[in-house]
């Protein structure tokens, strides 16, 4: 089914926008209030040049939530579930942050651009709103707000060679998860070696909205002779690489402990974090979910997984739902993500399609282990 | 330019996704991490089914936070700008929210159903999270979660005729903001007299997610007789009407002072809320802004516009911005609502569209005043 798209102001557009079009795009989709690039019209092309060469992705939707001031530590180190302490300046730590019932919200990354000052990289949820209420109800003494920052991700195997013909041979030292703010032409931004692929590269946290263009115009030049392909966070690759799409795999009603992600959450603190004693207590008594990788039976899945489908155990009870599935060229196979009761989560399981076809699902793994 | 849409688990159908599809549904937005309908192929019919026959829309997108347990008043009245004390149950007000800086982070209206519990119908941004961590951080004995519901709007001057066919005559009798819990069929939902339009009609706010497609075709049977039609909200009627739009009419930092929402703030309460001493230091000062409703010069708009455009002062400089420019059946003209700095807000102005054209701009009205 093609379903457009209505274009308002309602819905921001990145400042990398006019070159998606320019470059063909044909798919998007909504995230943080902004449109994010899904598709320029051939899938299979966008896979194997982020598998094989390099790929440029505009991801302005992975909006920051800055946090400066006095209390910016103690603020970012409550609302995260992961202790943050340790982490150094030009640093990124993983960090999902949970509601006071355990439930995950969000599931950023953290940069520390100063002592008293980080940028919460965040997935599809109003982090701002959050953390704003919590500091402000804490009398927390810190600024929270959304600075002028648009993230563009360089992903693949030549993604280090293109950015070392813009920047300089000293990029290929920068570790993951690690950052420099830095500037090409005048353009300020944070380099950091980081993005949501499995294949490497980085994302430049472009600091100057104005100047979109002539970022994404710059690194297309430096990629031309690697092969640059224009794309955007790939559903099937991020899947075979384990990591996680907060809402997509989960909704929003799901914990840390269910989605695999409990090494990220440091129940063992000294200190409180929201969340803590209800993670604690599940710990206790298991998770009653877990998310699961899995390899589905059938011909070729012509498109992704529009919504969830049922998931059944072995005798035919209701066990759950399968999130995503699509193609997988790594497995030569469908491949989905299900999250599923714990009793059934490590066996074989079936689902049914839309169109009324039963599937076999032989399990893989637990997600992320 | 036509962007079709991904579609996948990360965003939400709603619960009338497939009778949408069923009627020829062309355009689609994302508000609330859930599809909503924009259009079914034919902006004109639609606008003209809404303003003389009834219109059939699905808004689940207005998604529900629920508040519930002894201090659910005392959560909503501090969230909220608007006094709500003195509300009765079965009756709703339309109340702003603001951040501690008196900055607009939603306009719900809410409804209280019974003395503690309520529903905060939200526009889009996740006051979910905004709730939960003010209630929690504040020690407040209450649950706030989203249920299960979806509301269907039922819009239009045969609204009532199809509503009372459906439901009876007593439907008639329900009052502006005002609500029943009723059920049809065995479907429950709260039939409420509210809607995004200036044309009159009814909310349907199912509480049974898998009884969409039942309610939905209901309805439709009731209102084929009176010619009704799939739509959803309409962009220029909603302007014509004086209907506010979070986030497109004005980003996601404006005060209800700027946007002409002073009337449902109640700055002289004499309880406290989140924003009251920002908005009390504006109010002295005047607002910096407004939010202005004007007729544009030129031929006939063919879409809406996409993103804001520039405005330009008598004088030439840069003096805000239009927000959403759209055709105008009712004035015969183009018409925008643009948030222009509030010394040439009584004024004419100018704008530039994309492709360069200038565009001169009569001051209508402050925007619903």
């Amino acid at each position: 089914m093609g379903l457009q798209i209505g274009l308002g102001s309602r819905i921001r557009k990145s400042p990398f926008f006019d070159a998606l079009v320019r470059h063909g795009l044909t798919h998007v989709t909504v995230y943080n209030h902004m449109y994010m690039p899904g598709s320029f019209g051939d899938p299979d092309e966008e896979y194997r040049a982020l598998l094989e060469r390099v790929s440029l992705w505009d991801v302005a939707c992975e909006r920051q939530v800055e946090v400066v001031g006095p209390d910016a530590f103690a603020l970012c180190q409550y609302v995260s579930a992961r202790d943050l302490r340790g982490m150094a300046v030009g640093r990124v730590r993983y960090a999902p942050m949970c509601d006071h019932d355990g439930v995950l919200l969000n599931d950023p990354m953290v940069l520390r651009l100063a002592e008293d000052r980080f940028w919460i990289s965040i997935a599809d949820s109003d982090v701002l709103l959050w953390c704003q209420a919590v500091g402000a109800e804490r009398g927390l003494d810190c600024r929270v707000f959304e600075p002028d920052v648009s993230p563009l991700a360089v992903q693949g195997p030549r993604a280090d060679d293109t950015m070392a013909d813009l920047l300089g041979e000293w990029v290929r030292d920068v570790p993951f998860f690690g950052f420099v703010e830095t500037s090409h032409d005048g353009i300020p931004f944070v380099l950091c070696r980081s993005g949501w692929s499995g294949q490497g590269g980085f994302e430049l946290f472009l600091q100057d909205g104005s100047r979109g263009l002539d970022l994404w115009d710059a690194v297309w030049a430096a990629g031309e002779e690697y092969g640059i392909h224009p794309g955007g966070p790939t559903l099937n690759e991020r899947i075979e690489s384990d990591l996680f799409s907060y809402r997509a795999d989960c909704g929003a009603a799901a914990t840390p402990l269910e989605v695999g992600l409990e090494r990220y959450v440091s129940l063992d603190r000294d200190d409180d974090f929201i969340g803590k004693s209800a993670l604690l207590a599940e710990r206790s008594r298991g998770p009653a979910r877990r998310l699961v990788k899995a390899l589905l039976s059938g011909e070729r899945l012509a498109a992704t997984s529009e919504h969830p489908w049922p998931a059944l155990s072995p005798g035919g009870s209701p066990c759950g739902e399968v999130r995503v599935a699509v193609w997988s060229p790594k497995h030569d196979s469908n491949l989905c993500l299900a999250l599923v009761s714990s009793d059934v989560a490590g066996g074989p399981f079936t689902t049914e399609t839309p169109t009324g076809e039963v599937l076999q699902a032989t399990h893989l793994a637990y997600f992320a282990e």
